[in-house]
C-alpha cells in the first residue's frame, strides 16, 4: 500500500462496516503489506471483543455446510458474523476453497456477514502470523462471532486451535475418523466434537468411539470435558446443539479464568510469529547488503566458523 | 554433551580418522548439542577442502546402488570418502534409510569410507542447518569427497543443491521422470543428470527428452550446460562416465570462479539457518520468562498492538 495515510480512513470505514474497506485491510494482511504495523496499531483498541470459533476436519466431513448453517443460526439471533476460510496448502488466494464458498452465497448479500478466503501468500510467518491479523480486522469491523475454518491437515489445525476461543473438530461416520483423530492428536485441540452427517449409518458407533476415548483421559476438577454433538448440517439438524455446546464452553472459559489464559496465549503466539517474520526479513536484507556476504566469505575461507558468523549477524540486526 | 572439554579431544581424534569420534561429532550435530559452536570453531580451519557431491532422485531410481558404485570407484583411485544419507521426512535417525545401507556393507570395514544416515531431529533450523555441519565434520576427518544423498522430495533436494559443489539428479527410464523433473524445477538444480538403469527399455527416449529440455533454455557463453550421462549402477556400468562429468564440472567451477561463488553462497545459507535457529530459541526462552508473557498480556488487553509488541520482543533479544 503506497499511501499509508489511507490506513486511518480504511480502519474508520471498516469500523462502520464498509465491506470494501474490510476486504482491502484483509488483503493488506494477506500480502504482508509494509503498512501492517500501522493497521495493527489502529485496530488494537478494538481487540478482544469477538468470540473466535475454530472449525477443522478432514476433507468431506461437511465443513462449509456446517459453517453455512452456523452463520444462519447466528444471524437469526442478530449476531454480526465473520468467516475466514484458511487454506494452508495453497500459495494462492481462493482457488479450490472458493468453490465451496458457493454454498454460502445466500449470505453474500447480507451486510451482517463477512466471508473471506485466505492463503499464506506473501505473509512472513505464514498463516500463523496472518490469521490473527485478519481476525483483528473482522473484530474491528464489529463482527461479534468469527468462524475460522481450515481443513484438518498437518500444522494448520493446531494453529487454528491456538487462535480460537473454542475449537470444533468435525467428524463424519464411517470414515475411520475417530481413530484418525486420536492418531493426529486432535483429541488435544478439540473443545467440541461435531459428528456431522449423523443421519448416516455408523453415527452412533462414531459417537461411542469418541466418548470412549474421552473417557480414557484423566481430568482434574477444573478441566473441560470435550462435548460431543451429533448434527446433520445439510438438513440444518443439530446446529442449535452445536451452538449450545459453544455457549457452555464459553461459560466454562469465563468461570475458570481460562478465557484470559487463552487470549494471552494467542497473543503470545501472534507476537512470536511477527517477531520471527521481522527477523527473517531483516536477515534477508542483510543478504542483499554486505554483512551476510562478508561473513559468508570469511566462513567459506575457513577464517570464521558459522556459529561465530551467525552471532555477528544477529548483533547486526 | 556435558563435558565440553571433550570437544578438542574429539576433533583431534576425528582428524586422525577415528570413526567413533566422527560418529560422536555427527551425533552432536544431529541433536543440536549446546557444544556445537565449539565444535564448529574447532573445525573451521579445515573447512573447504572436500569436494561435496549432492545426489538426489525419486524413490526407486537407484540412489544407494549408485552411491555404492561411486564410493567403490573413488576408493580405487585412493580417495577418502564420506557419505551422508539425509532423510528429510523422518524425525528419527536411520530407520528406513538404514535398510538401504545394507547394500553398502562392503564398505563398512574400509577405514577410508565413512557412511552415516541423518535426520533433522533436534537440530534448530532443521537439515538446512545440520547437514552443512555434518559435512564440516567429515571434512575435518579428512574426507576428500563427500556424497550427500537425499530422496528427491520437496524442499530437501533444493537444500542439498545449495550445499553441494556439484548436484547429480538421478532418473530412471520409463518413470515419467523427465517430465517430473521439469515440473519439480529440478532442471535448475541439476549440474549432471544420471539416467540410471540404462539397460532398460526407454533409456534412449529419456536421454533425448532431457537433452531436448536442456536445449530449450538459453545459456550465456560462461554458463554450464548440464551433462547427461547414462549408467547402470547395478552392473557397475557408466560409473566412470559419471565421475568424468563430475571432474568436468569441477574444472568449469574453478575456471569460471563459480567455485568460490558456490562456497560463499553455501556459507551464507548455513549462517542464516544458524542465526534463525538461535533467534527462535531465544524467543522460546523469553516465552518461559516474563518478557513475552507480559507483552502478550498487554496485546490481549488491547493496550498494545502485536507489531509494537514484536518490536519490543526483538529489542530484548
Amino acid at each position: 500500500m503506497s499511501r499509508s495515510r489511507d490506513v486511518p480512513t480504511l480502519v474508520a470505514r471498516a469500523r462502520e462496516g464498509d465491506p470494501r474497506s474490510v476486504a482491502r485491510l484483509i488483503s493488506l494482511v494477506e500480502n504482508g503489506d509494509p503498512a501492517l504495523p500501522e493497521v495493527a496499531a489502529a485496530l488494537a483498541p478494538y481487540a478482544g471483543n469477538a468470540q473466535v470459533l475454530g472449525l477443522t476436519g478432514s476433507p468431506g466431513v461437511g465443513k462449509s455446510t456446517t459453517t453455512n448453517e452456523l452463520v444462519r443460526a447466528l444471524r437469526k439471533v442478530g449476531k454480526r458474523v465473520g468467516v475466514l476460510a484458511v487454506d494452508p496448502s495453497s500459495p494462492f488466494t481462493g482457488g479450490a476453497i472458493l468453490g465451496d464458498r458457493v454454498r454460502m452465497q445466500e449470505h453474500t448479500t447480507d451486510p451482517g456477514v463477512y466471508i473471506r478466503s485466505m492463503s499464506s501468500r506473501g505473509q512472513l510467518g505464514g498463516l500463523s502470523a496472518a490469521t490473527p491479523q485478519a481476525v483483528r480486522v473482522l473484530e474491528g469491523a464489529g463482527c461479534e462471532v468469527i468462524l475460522v475454518e481450515t481443513v484438518g491437515v498437518g500444522q494448520a489445525e493446531v494453529e487454528i486451535a491456538s487462535l480460537a476461543d473454542t475449537t470444533l473438530v468435525l467428524l463424519a461416520p464411517g470414515m475411520g475418523d475417530a481413530i484418525q483423530a486420536v492418531k493426529a492428536g486432535v483429541l488435544e485441540i478439540a473443545d467440541i466434537f461435531v459428528i456431522n452427517k449423523s443421519d448416516r449409518p455408523g453415527a452412533d458407533a462414531t459417537y461411542r468411539d469418541i466418548q470412549g476415548m474421552l473417557g480414557l483421559g484423566e481430568r482434574g476438577p477444573g478441566e473441560w470435558r470435550p462435548q460431543v454433538v451429533k448434527a446433520t448440517a445439510v438438513k440444518a439438524e443439530g446446529v442449535e446443539d452445536v451452538l449450545a455446546a459453544v455457549d457452555k464452553h464459553r461459560d466454562w472459559l469465563s468461570k475458570t479464568g481460562n478465557f484470559a489464559v487463552r487470549r494471552e496465549r494467542r497473543a503470545a503466539v501472534e507476537v512470536e510469529a511477527i517477531a520471527l517474520g521481522t527477523l527473517r526479513s531483516r536477515i534477508g536484507s542483510l543478504r542483499e547488503g554486505t554483512a551476510l556476504t562478508t561473513l559468508a566469505a570469511a566462513v567459506a575461507a575457513g577464517e570464521l566458523d558459522p556459529y561465530a558468523a551467525a552471532d555477528e549477524l544477529i548483533k547486526g540486526l
